[in-house]
């Protein structure tokens, strides 16, 4: 769904040359949003995005044109932000997060690297870093990944799912600390059991794992249990979950805190 | 080396309850810093922080107590942050990157839990995220952080070396995109190389890694090489080595571009 359009002019395209500023707008609050990608967004004529990040990003879009589109729809997206900024325009492509973690600054290199089109290899590309929801959950938390951790998308749309295994296994393995993106979804309901089964190969029961829903947005919710407890049934694609390595611990208190120690103390 | 010593009234301690805001500020220059983090700044009475980290936040310090230390000071730094927090002052403890990743925060939970102090329990602590160098760097590059990757910190001062071992080897084994955080010192020598013999045993010497060095302050420089390649002579302990994975691709042009793709266009 477009919203006031942009009149796109054939005659333009590839005459003159656009930006296209892929922008990690963090969490979603203000707050957890950088200088640069404030920058980045207010000095854009044309905003391309997932409708509700947009709507995060209220006022900041003033007098600017919308793009919306929908959730599964990112190579749409992409597409888009590249077309217009090949026609000359400033444009955001807005990502949740860090728009280069599981965000589409990637799908956009792809894009122009499979097509080969003149007129988008031509575009100034700047991809702006942000806050992404493992490291939004472990502030909140307290330092789970404050030693070597790995993220793993449980997704297996667009990776086939040996792949996906194997990583799991490798960061068990490991003893890494995990953020799992992309958790479990209407469609896909097993993932995140089989994820639960390699790790607990590796890992106690009692492995401390969080549950970070909407961080940054209404409705935010987090929750402490453990790997072996793990409720399956109460995570969806909003979750961020964090599994803690063999080394992680929960400090009991008000709130409760993980962290990860780097061993500072435990040479002593 | 504190400058300006806030004068600490032991009469006070565990009296009035301090705040503690442990601030990831990002690369360093004042765009890659939330809205988050200067407002933790801005609300602080006392900064504590490595003098390098400090001066980089400029105008931002203007009127509060500093109280600057060594970069190899981290546990004092941490207590003189408590410490000043259970005063009841408002403190802020700096950490570059994200303070949760390799950064100050797991050190201020470890030192409330190991030594059970009345007066720290009582401190208000909030973790404030940032951009950690790997994010920094891939937003330079590209987006090669743009599927399943770990985060591995080659210092063996704190962990032992078989322990950073076993992790690479599973980074190979599961064809993580690698970052590697404490690559080298000067009295650390021989660690990349082991790492770069690791992964090679599951990568082609072909893999693009990148070397970013210093980003977001004066003397920022990046480069990419491949893994058989890699000048080990060139990388320090500012430098952030960032490994692809089998799927990561280089984009010639200018700049080149690094991509490690979700895999989208694949499946088609």
């Amino acid at each position: 769904v477009a919203r006031a359009p942009a009149p796109l002019d054939p005659a333009q395209i590839g005459r003159s040359r656009g930006t296209l500023a892929v922008i990690g707008i963090g969490p979603g609050d203000a707050a957890g949003r950088t200088a640069e990608a404030d920058a980045a967004l207010a000095g854009a004529s044309d905003v391309v995005g997932y409708g509700l990040y947009l709507d995060l990003l209220g006022p900041a879009l003033d007098a600017k044109t919308r793009h919306e589109s929908g959730l599964g729809a990112e190579e749409a997206r992409a597409r888009q932000a590249l077309d217009l900024a090949a026609a000359g325009r400033r444009v955001a492509l807005v990502s949740s997060g860090d728009a280069g973690i599981y965000g589409l600054a990637t799908l956009v290199f792809e894009l122009i690297e499979r097509e080969a089109r003149p007129e988008w290899r031509r575009i100034a590309i700047d991809v702006v870093p942000g806050v992404s929801a493992m490291q939004a959950a472990a502030s909140r938390l307290g330092a789970p990944l404050g030693h070597d951790f790995c993220a793993i998308s449980l997704s297996d749309l667009l990776t086939p799912w040996p792949v996906i295994e194997r990583r799991l296994a490798a960061a068990a393995e490991g003893d890494f600390v995990v953020a799992l993106y992309n958790p479990r979804s209407e469609q896909r309901q097993t993932q995140l059991g089989a994820a639960r089964d390699l790790l607990l190969a590796h890992r106690q029961p009692e492995t401390p794992v969080a549950l970070a829903r909407n961080l940054g947005r209404a409705g935010e919710s987090i929750e402490i249990t453990t790997l072996g407890a793990l409720p399956l049934d109460a995570v969806d694609m909003l979750t961020l979950v964090l599994v803690g390595s063999s080394a992680t611990r929960l400090l009991p208190g008000t709130p409760p805190r993980l962290y990860t120690p780097r061993g500072y103390l435990a040479k002593r």
